[in-house]
């Protein structure tokens, strides 16, 4: 059987899910691959339980620059040096699958040109909206569209905190404590409560969708950390919930508008009803009208469930 | 540049609507895979506004056995003599893309196998859920999941009734009449009110998510014409909707429960929001947790643009 030997950057909760899932369901895998899909290095120098202690190395040369590795899991997170990593990845020739959303919006243009350059691929399907397989489809299933609109609820953190606030009639600061103890919400809660996760799956979404790249830190961004249980309130005398959406709009000049921002969403509208840590993405094409990508947008499984379909994408070509 | 040529059985709505795609979204097609798709050969006698007339013919053998067509499109639907074309279209060496649900339910194995040996792809994302990328991201993607349930509105004519019914208080007869008026319903409804459309798609979709195949004469089916109003303000009371859902189990012992009947579907439930004509496909699967996919299920644009995504992924490999 063919072999294809993988290295991962970083076993945190994503890398740890994606590890879990090529080792628990290896066998459908191959099945379906005709592949063997093997973990054979792993940089990180904290161990985990029931992974062999020597696939471990804190030389990350051993994994990006290795002969032996023909795929690179890169969950590190953050920019550096994860994105000096996948560039190096793809020098070496190998194929890079990350769910590194901050490195794939900072460095979309330089990622996917050097894939290009190397012959190798390089797939990010984990790092809008977790598990659910939107990127896959705008790239795919729907080439045929002229694509008009794209809004997303793409952050779990802030879906929950409104929700709670909707919900609940709580406040902010209560919810995100509470958030918080649950592991919903980070000690440093800013990265996703100011929109700036958001605004880089925005940038993310509007390179597929619009073939136009918008740095992240060019899209007008506001979080939610001043949405006071009044605004819900208004919201909802309006019949409409309060909704952190990534939104991008083709204009009828071409330019793509963008802007990450609380929105009032209307009840009947699909996205009024994702509520909790759920995410999803609500396209308009002009020929399949309206489609909505429904999921859960984090954690370790269902995130590493979108690595593992990339994988297997470069195992069914090898 | 490349070029891939086209023949297309029956230009009805379906096929209409491919044609339309493919004609107004030539550019951004051709920018997309660096390939040229061109319509050669039309088989229909009704020859639409718009459409060459020297494209068309009333002989099969001049698009199936022809040459110069690289890929047929079949949007005749009915069970024959759609698979007898799609076969021998496939024994000539040709790729096929269909939305014909009950041909590929009735002949899925005859079908997948008779392109297995002729090394042709065979594409058939328009048969289920129209627009809605649903089988392709379960065929690729979602292929690290073992799946656990499948539950999906795949009609938009039953679930146009059910809506109207429970929204308006409304009779079947009555919504029946009117969605009749309004296109949404066929003539003779039976084959969408008895669940027969609901069997045929669910069949695709066990074949695809559980890598089993049963007939759908095999399951179980309970359509909507005997609901009346009581039934519908019974769930009500209860919390639920009535929805008439494509239900797909995988039990402990590896069995695969399936049935066609109207459900009571709590009113949280992503699915009790899918409403009038709208099509959802709810999947669980064992690393992804819930996900759905929604949009429209029918129509000429929609479902052409499932089409185009199969005819763009065969031009993409050319």
């Amino acid at each position: 059987m063919k072999v294809l030997k993988v290295g991962i950057l970083g076993l945190g909760t994503v890398g740890g899910g994606t590890y879990t899932i090529l080792t628990e369901n290896k066998a459908v895998i191959e099945k379906r691959t005709g592949c063997s899909v093997e973990v054979a290095r792993i940089l990180d120098r904290r161990k985990k339980e029931g992974v062999p202690e020597y696939l471990y190395t804190e030389d990350p040369d051993e994994v990006i620059a290795c002969s032996d590795i023909d795929l690179v899991v890169e969950t590190l997170g953050g920019i550096e040096p994860a994105t000096s990593f996948m560039l190096q990845a793809m020098e070496h020739g190998k194929h890079v699958v990350t769910a590194n959303k901050a490195a794939v919006a900072a460095n979309y243009q330089k990622l996917t040109e050097t894939a290009a350059k190397n012959g190798v691929q390089f797939l990010y399907e984990a790092s809008v909206g977790g598990g659910i397989p939107v990127l896959t489809s705008i790239q795919n299933e729907l080439q045929g569209n002229n694509f008009l609109e794209v809004m997303g609820i793409v952050n779990g953190t802030t879906n929950y905190i409104l929700t709670k606030m909707t919900e609940e009639g709580a406040d902010y600061a209560d919810v995100l404590k509470d958030a918080q103890a649950k592991g919903f919400a980070e000690a440093d809660p800013t990265a996703d409560v100011e929109g700036i996760d958001v605004a880089n799956k925005l940038s993310i979404l509007i390179a597929l969708a619009f073939d136009k790249y918008i740095a992240p830190t060019d899209i007008p961004t506001t979080g939610i950390s001043k949405i006071t249980k009044a605004d819900i309130d208004a919201a909802a005398a309006e019949g409409c919930k309060l909704k952190l959406i990534a939104h991008a709009k083709l204009m009828e000049d071409g330019t793509v508008e963008a802007s990450v921002a609380p929105e009032k969403i209307p009840f009947a509208h699909p996205l009024a009803g994702v509520s909790n840590e759920f995410n999803a993405v609500y396209i308009t094409g002009d020929m399949v009208d309206e489609l909505m990508f429904y999921g859960k947008g984090a954690g370790a499984l269902p995130t590493g469930s979108a690595i593992v379909g990339d994988i297997i994408k470069v195992a069914k070509t090898k």
